[in-house]
């Protein structure tokens, strides 16, 4: 008997999963369904239509070939109906249907099902403050709303915009309005730097650096209160710490997984209300699949059920659902949170558990932050790039690693890399500073900035050295009158001469002079060590050391991550 | 007692190892000797001195800050003694010494040790061709010869060049000159395409391609047999061929292992003449380690001996060795084999085996390798990707995978995250199909091409369609005289028009048009066909199998795979 499967859900996974069933088994009867009137539209390319680097919307819901994927498209071409502009609004698990409206005409009907999928994906949270429901404020994840936020902007309406949120799709977006519109673009993030979901504070404070020297207002640690208006539309933002002008707001504030119907039929549920499913991707009912933004997953690393909605693992996803609606067996072994944004010179990716994600699932770990060249030194052409690895203490094991650089293909390199093996292997340091990545000058240095993030993680760990991140030292510096501490710069010679010229604690001890000078290094106080990045700095501590002198902290990182953060200035 | 350390051999791994050694502890005596007198060098930077990317010689053997690894810098910085210019004889593993001739003065001495270290290297094999000796022939391993080769080009001495092999070093070389110092250059490589050891012909053209198209002239499948000279220097090359003009000859036919110290003090000896060291990267004798291009290793995909010098093997091994020297027991888990290169517009990289070295190794495998745009189609900036993923068919074990792009970063983004994989887990094409990397439009696809290569694999092993190359597409065109295949031109409409004029075998039947169409295809013969990378032409078949037509080939990689291997015009 021909098999019946309805799809509750057309972008992405949705349309996806369709494609695989049918090409696997084309008897099938399957139809998707979704509320809307565009389907199967790239979600993810909204802030680069919105940017103007993607010209014409219908890119985003076209093949590779532009050809629109319209009901009529997945009908002809895919061999199976696509109903939009219909409603599921409850599924019968024991009759195996689904109640569906049809928004155009009202009219309501059951389709019956022996599979059915679960794509309804999630929807941005809506802040309950006053204003929100203004005119110009937006969410991004419609075509419809990237629509109306690029109309505004081009019909010149935009002057100041203001973004709540300063996570993934907020930041996408401020890049997306500053670099294209010359908007003056504020953040606004509740929490104390951007990403902190996703990422350690050093790295939310590079990004924020990053959007700064480009004009966009970072405001952290604040609390958005109220959108104000005039004549009905948005004229500004209430925190609780300033009023901003704008002409236009964007609320990405986070995503609800779209689990209702799944809830309102008694499937399990797992964290944030999404749908908890097995490694072939089943609820806990066999017959019904789920996946993408509405369902949870185990997170690999911490064996727990987690909650990760990103396009890509709603691709990969979608064909295993395709599979096994066809029959097949195929599994999904969860995931382990792999990401990357690109900003404006700045790329930010990662992979795994950032610091407070391992300590607040139970790990006893820590984490260090190296900053290398990405090529050969002797390269002319090279980035700086910035690692952080995550480990636990007893086991070695690696947990995460997160990183920005210039150099945005290279850092993914990195980072895809250690996603790799953290999704098939439970890697240990050493099995980082041994990671087999590919070498040429042009590409990569022999010792590899990934292979070195293992082996300072290693020499942490040993007790080799006492690390301080590139922020505590800064913190210690601006101490320094109670903290008494003798700050070493081990750059080369000259550097850090005006900071030296300025105060009597900023010492100029180059690592080449120091088996002549380490009699100057008192051992009565503790020593802080910086230079350009971490490895000077290290080699000095370790001379000083072999003399005696070992209440000394090194600064990881270096002057190259206070510069990446914006600290600079807090030195002078 | 103070540990007596020697380690024989300057360069990469001897230096990392002493220098690690020394920083754990700082207390042992240990010398470094090496028969040349520059040590400590970036010998991978060697070609980009050759092509002026780097202006300094010096550059290669400086710290990321300009100070010069001579013996000086590490007596005094790094706290061991360095003789250059000092040659080791023999070793006497009884007596636990080393007989070193001092080669200024001629002075033989004895150099006890507890620990030794072979660090030996590898040197360039030179063909036993007349000729070999002449003025202005080359190798490209020391720095010396770095300097003569790019004098003579700055003096205007060589406007031809001829480089004698096609594998790494020969088309860094051959890019260096012809890039920078408008040299023309012949690579003259005995096998039937470039890098034959390391890539499957596909991408072996692809390499070959990117040459042409930059004036230097591939001859492959051709046999070097003598180097002619006028007045002592060169002046041509005679291939079974040809003779070529030149007035430089580099010789890039690959390494030897310097494994004679070793092999005469009866050490366990591997493949090509190397030293066999265990996971702790000890010889057979306890007391001495080896490693570097003097060693071999287990293959982690074979689990036999194997042979790869690459210089980030010999860091990663040097920091182990010396972790060992120190009392401790890190190990090293073997190889998989990853490297990548940059040519003139095109990047090569690699992992694993290929398709050849699995069936040598005696694995059942299989390769196919898709074409995909690197980042989302509708994302203003991409490359092509081509990846080759090579597979046992039984076990659905991923070997190996290889790859060609302009996106030099992107490629070994793809490659490296396999690697790791590939290193500590033996990954099935399924987990390739999932693996999670990042994503995000400006890096990369939702269903990224690695993803795609592991779905292709799939595919092909479930038996879904019958997959054949582009090169075997191109050779079947030529052949159509006899064997009545039917062609398709899947790619949308007016794409192959010029083919379908000329040809009436050529049909252009764009996948749009099919559902109408298919009735145009013949059930008698057998169908081969073509789109623009791989995947339009599987939903034709597809398509057509559910029309009941089931003789049917798919061209992987499409008209790009063609582009890219140069084989256009064997359709016209």
């Amino acid at each position: 008997m021909q098999q019946k499967v309805v799809v509750i859900g057309g972008v992405a996974l949705g349309p996806k999963a369709s494609c695989r069933c049918l090409r696997l088994n084309p008897d099938t009867d399957l139809t998707l369904i979704d509320e809307n009137n565009f389907i199967s539209y790239g979600g993810c390319g909204l802030p680069y239509y919105v940017s103007g680097e993607i010209q014409a919307l219908d890119a985003l819901r076209s093949t590779n070939y532009q050809v629109v994927r319209d009901p009529d498209f997945f009908a002809r071409m895919k061999g199976f109906q696509v109903r939009n502009n219909t409603r599921a609004l409850a599924i019968d698990r024991k009759a195996k249907t689904v109640r569906v409206r049809d928004l155009g005409t009202g009219q309501e009907s059951d389709l019956p099902y022996d599979k059915l999928v679960l794509a309804t994906g999630a929807r941005p949270r809506i802040l309950p403050i006053p204003g929100a429901d203004l005119q110009n404020v937006f969410t991004l994840t419609h075509l419809e709303d990237a629509q109306a936020i690029r109309q505004n902007c081009e019909q010149g309406h935009v002057t100041d915009a203001v973004i709540i949120g300063g996570g993934f799709i907020g930041l996408e977006a401020a890049v997306a309005l500053a670099d294209m519109w010359d908007v003056h673009v504020s953040v606004v993030e509740m929490g104390n730097y951007l990403m902190g979901q996703v990422l350690p504070s050093n790295l939310g404070l590079m990004a924020a650096h990053d959007l700064r020297q480009h004009n966009v207002q970072v405001c952290t640690g604040e609390k958005t209160l109220q959108i104000i208006g005039q004549d009905g539309k948005v004229a500004g933002v209430v925190t609780d710490k300033q009023t901003l002008k704008a002409q236009l707001v964007i609320m990405a504030a986070g995503f609800i997984p779209n689990g209702e119907l799944a809830q309102a039929c008694g499937l399990e549920m797992g964290p944030r209300g999404a749908i908890m499913v097995d490694e072939y991707l089943r609820s806990s009912d066999p017959d019904i699949y789920a996946g993408g933004d509405c369902a949870a997953m185990r997170n690999i690393i911490t064996g727990k059920p987690g909650y990760l909605p990103l396009g890509s693992l709603s691709n990969r996803q979608g064909r295993i659902i395709g599979t096994n609606l066809a029959g097949g067996q195929d599994t999904f072994p969860g995931f382990v949170g792999t990401w990357c944004i690109k900003l404006f010179d700045l790329a930010i990716a990662a992979t795994g558990l950032t610091i407070d994600h391992a300590r607040n699932a139970g790990f006893d770990a820590i984490s260090v932050c190296v900053e290398q060249l990405d090529r050969a030194h002797f390269y002319p052409e090279k980035e700086m790039m910035a690692l952080e690895i995550v480990v636990e203490k007893g086991t070695r094991r690696v947990l995460g690693m997160q990183g920005a650089s210039q150099n945005a293909q290279g850092l993914k390199a990195r980072v895809d890399a250690v996603a790799g093996v953290l999704q098939y292997a439970k890697p240990t340091v050493l099995e980082i500073s041994n990671l087999e990545v590919g070498y040429a000058p042009p590409f990569a240095a022999a010792m590899d900035v990934v292979n070195v993030a293992g082996n300072v993680a290693d020499n942490v760990l040993a007790g080799r050295f006492q690390a301080i991140s590139a922020q505590e030292f800064v913190q210690l510096w601006q101490e320094r009158a109670t903290n008494q501490i003798f700050f070493i710069d081990a750059r080369p010679k000259g550097a850090g001469k005006a900071l030296a010229d300025k105060y009597s604690e900023w010492h100029m001890l180059p690592l080449e002079e120091l088996p002549d000078r380490f009699r100057e290094v008192p051992t009565d106080r503790q020593i802080a060590i910086l230079c350009n990045t971490g490895l000077r700095s290290y080699d000095s501590l370790l001379m000083l050391a072999k003399h005696g002198v070992t209440n000394v902290v090194n600064a990881l990182g270096g002057m190259q991550a206070i510069k990446q953060m914006g600290l600079e200035t807090k030195l002078q």
